[in-house]
């Protein structure tokens, strides 16, 4: 880190040296007009600069290292490669895509969706089971039940399935139902929770809180990866702005970004991105074309029908468009949607 | 609701009266240029504005009530009184002050800021024992132990404490040590939480989430009061802007709005809304003046050794020059700062 | 628009009513529980919602028009050509690109610049002669110096120049020296600058400010072409968001939403839309998948020496290869990257 | 400045440090772990930060120094006084009150408005002539008319006056009519009109632009102080974020803030920094609370048939009352509401 101070008396120098000395930081020290800067290292910066920020004579200090370690490409230059199902990878040249309605509603719903989503190149199925909702008086998802019919419904298509987890009690449970667990924007600091998951052997899909900076969400990647899981594919799905007439922004230079900075799979979600149909289309390509590694669609037989999110969700057959439009966008980047597993 | 048609067909038109009479709504239908309004009544308008919003025909769909119900003013017209530990209430002419460290560190640091503190005219003592931190690297707090000291100080100063709840799993050990349990704003949107301290009997106080608006935190509310827990205090803790001089920006219109819309006591943390303790006490009387109900501030005994939040704590000194100065714009507003419990 | 009231008196709902026939207004009146609805039609809407919304008893007006009329799709179904120096279209299936250095520094810089970028394929050349700065003391530009320089490459190269106004005062100037003039998004909301190049026979390139929604973005559309010019081009080049790695974030929904809610072309600018140059080219990519009309890049032939936006300019390689990557998803899509005129 | 590298090669060094040679900065270089960090001193640095950032090996650079200079508290530490009308102080003990309608209906419309806001302790009147509006279809303002009945009413009043200049071609008509000239937030990056009121002989009211940040805000007083005006008042009016509920939301701590990093006076628009009237009376108070040097508040003798910003204002009545409140906070610590030259 470089404590910089402006304009210190000399005792306030000797305070943050002796004080550097104690916390067996090396110290060097430059003077620039009436500034004073000293460069320290070794030890937890996080930590310090915490510390230090608040000593008398110091106007700012500034961190050298970034904060995640594990999660970024400095650890690791090499993509990782994300194994769901034994049939499906994120991280490599394919780009697997997720469909599937945003609640569990019925056996028969899911069913339906799944054979529409699987026919028309989709490879993984989701469904919430246990619904996070602004109301308590909105629908909460079917929760035991819905697990079990989105376990069943995967195992009769060849689907490998994907559900939010939104408590640390339910951590078996949902582990023993699906062959991918969900971390939802709402929870991307929830911090029992992501420590839980990183106990688990399934991968985890981490998505980006609406208003969590980039830096935070790789950190929060770092709690599951530091915690033993390195199974983790992040989800860019939209970040909360001032803007009404979407319900999120969809941060697309993130998908790039956080490819760059991380070695993980970075997936894209327009169906949250944008809150509105007509939208998740041109943006499936727009994240496609600037790199990313999968898709998260939500698809539901009858959206004007579905029990949440119906505004942002496909029917079939927007979904099959999606995919053949989407699909051209992929080749043109020397990529392919879908995977080869259902072929 | 009011469904908004943009020049729809006859048959849209048709198809939208005829879910209405399904779904036992009732509905009446006005023309306006070539728009077509339907205003619909009866039933929970929240699943129903998402419902038609998707069907053809339709721009958009107005709610007409407000979402939260429990928590409004029109369902409780005078200010609800939350008491705390036999000695504290808050939403009466008096204002509470909550004020200790970030983080219980150690039972000597933890005694000797309650000391400072009452001393200065605080009535109730706050320290983190689960601390939720952006880095696994980062001081993760004295977990039970932290309980423990802060219930054991609490009893010898006579000061009722409050510490924050992360975990579900936690709610039975926290609700002994404490007299208030605190919702963190990286929680407030954590439903499973939310349901369980429903069930305690210790009020609660929740915090704004930093990328909440109002009505999402009056909704979080309204999940703790419609699960059976009436005794909730708003925390209003700076929401996050564009500002990068601020670690967040404190919305102090927020202050006043909450306690238009709800009958709920409402409390200021200028510690967290602001990040800067420079800027600590200016915040505190402008939210005193604003109309708030209580303060939470953090205070260290020595700021620049604190293991978490140095930047944003106040030392013992400061603190004292807060209480004095806001106690003057508590009085100009008649009011008072403080409780008379200690005297 | 209609205005919800509260349990309102009778009184309020007759002064209202009283209020709606002085207004020449049409009402009618729908109650729902303890609401009141009253409907009015006729008349300019964004005045009346204003005013009403202040009446006693009035909880809310809601709008039912959009606010921008000549520019919405409802008053023009097609797509709007924009014609640019008599070989260059937007809106069209061709895709052009704009290139050039931010500030022009020299001719010779210019000159260089614009050799290279047409060589790999961009139509147009863009270079600011009077820059926005944030600083006093940074570089403001060539000014009048600059426009020459820019109108000389232009005429030498057979390419057509763009430059950005700030100054009614300066219109007649750049107007004679340039062949489409610049908004940026500083000055989208500059209503004299707006009035003054409605007069402009030139085609308008409008930037979205930083902090605009797309609504008012529309809306200053609506003040060029209400004062009678209706060559209009939108340009997307990022918002002002929380998030600090970029300095913009680049809204590509706004890209699919502007064309979806208006006849006009719109382009964009990854350039300051990231605000880094690592990022510009997958988002352009993006821009162009998700139906931009347009893209605009700053090119500077030594980004390291630029006198202003260095970190954001692509190097002639750079752009090479965003010319050659972005054309491939232009084909995915069934469109053209670049134009014919110069080959 | 401080250049941060990363694993950099011997060459890129050199490369660096040639450069600072070639542009006369003074070099220290430091080695932390793999990182490199070389300070330079001299020159400017906003310009040189941007430069050497883009260069190969450099992650990134640290300006070390704040951007602005003559408004800063380092460039004058006492609290500059500006001066209006011969009777009015800003950034003493005393605390002005400007008042009065939105914009400029009629002379009688003023004339009345002024009476009450006289009698209510208001010592100043604004009004506005020319109207930046969203819409262009919205009232534009009585333009030369208006500037003549502010003045007009100004005179029989015995109040200054103060009104918004969106034109630089309009400086001397506004500046013969008007004892201050007020920047509004929508202008507050609009260079050509800084510079131009930089000639001004009138104090400035410079309002922070909706999506600004502090530093933003500072720069753009620099441009005005650098350009020969030092009678500048800050005015801090409230930011763009989610939140729906209000118009904007008013920065309290930006009120403190500003007057720790600046010498300048700091004002607050409650009127547009809520854009609702029940919320202008508790934030007119938290901004006096917090330090703020004055008020601008928008009063209409009828604000339900006001032709802009009905609903933020307030009726005489109201007014009187925020006076009355406000006055007492004053007191509170230790200033005064209103000046004594109209006593």
């Amino acid at each position: 880190m470089i404590i910089i101070m402006n304009a210190p008396t000399e005792e306030q120098i000797n305070r943050i040296l002796s004080k550097l000395v104690v916390n067996n930081l090396e110290a060097k020290t430059i003077a620039i007009q009436d500034k004073i800067m000293i460069t320290a290292s070794g030890g937890a910066e996080a930590r310090h600069t915490e510390l230090y920020s608040r000593m008398p004579g110091v106007e700012r200090v500034v961190a050298v290292s970034t904060p995640f370690k594990l999660v970024s490409r400095e650890f690791c230059a090499d993509n990782t490669l994300v194994h769901v199902g034994g049939s499906i990878t994120f991280g490599g040249k394919n780009i697997p895509v997720i469909a599937g309605p945003c609640a569990v509603e019925s056996y028969e719903q899911v069913r339906q969706t799944a054979a529409a989503v699987k026919d028309a190149g989709a490879v993984m199925l989701r469904g919430g089971a246990f619904k996070p909702r602004t109301s308590p008086y909105s629908f909460q998802g079917l929760e035991q039940d819905g697990l079990e019919i989105l376990s069943a419904v995967g195992r009769e298509t060849g689907m490998p399935v994907i559900t939010e987890l939104t408590d640390p009690r339910l951590l078996d449970s949902v582990d023993q139902h699906v062959d991918m667990i969900q971390i939802g924007a709402r929870n991307m600091q929830n911090y029992p929770l992501l420590k839980e998951v990183a106990r688990s052997k399934k991968p985890i899909l981490l998505k980006r809180g609406a208003a969590s900076t980039i830096e935070e969400w790789l950190m929060a990647a770092e709690y599951i990866m530091s915690g033993g899981n390195d199974q983790i594919v992040l989800c860019e799905r939209g970040i909360r702005t001032f803007e009404t007439y979407t319900r999120n922004t969809f941060d697309v230079s993130a998908v790039a970004l956080a490819r760059h900075l991380s070695h993980l799979p970075v997936i894209a979600d327009p169906s949250h991105g944008t809150g509105n149909w007509r939208l998740v289309t041109p943006v499936a390509k727009a994240a496609v074309a600037a790199g990313a590694d999968g898709l998260i669609i939500e698809v539901h037989p009858c959206p004007e029908e579905a029990m949440s999110d119906g505004p942002q969700s496909l029917n079939p057959v927007n979904f099959s468009q999606l995919m053949k439009e989407t699909s051209e966008v992929a080749k043109a980047i020397g990529r392919k949607l879908g995977e080869t597993w259902y072929e």
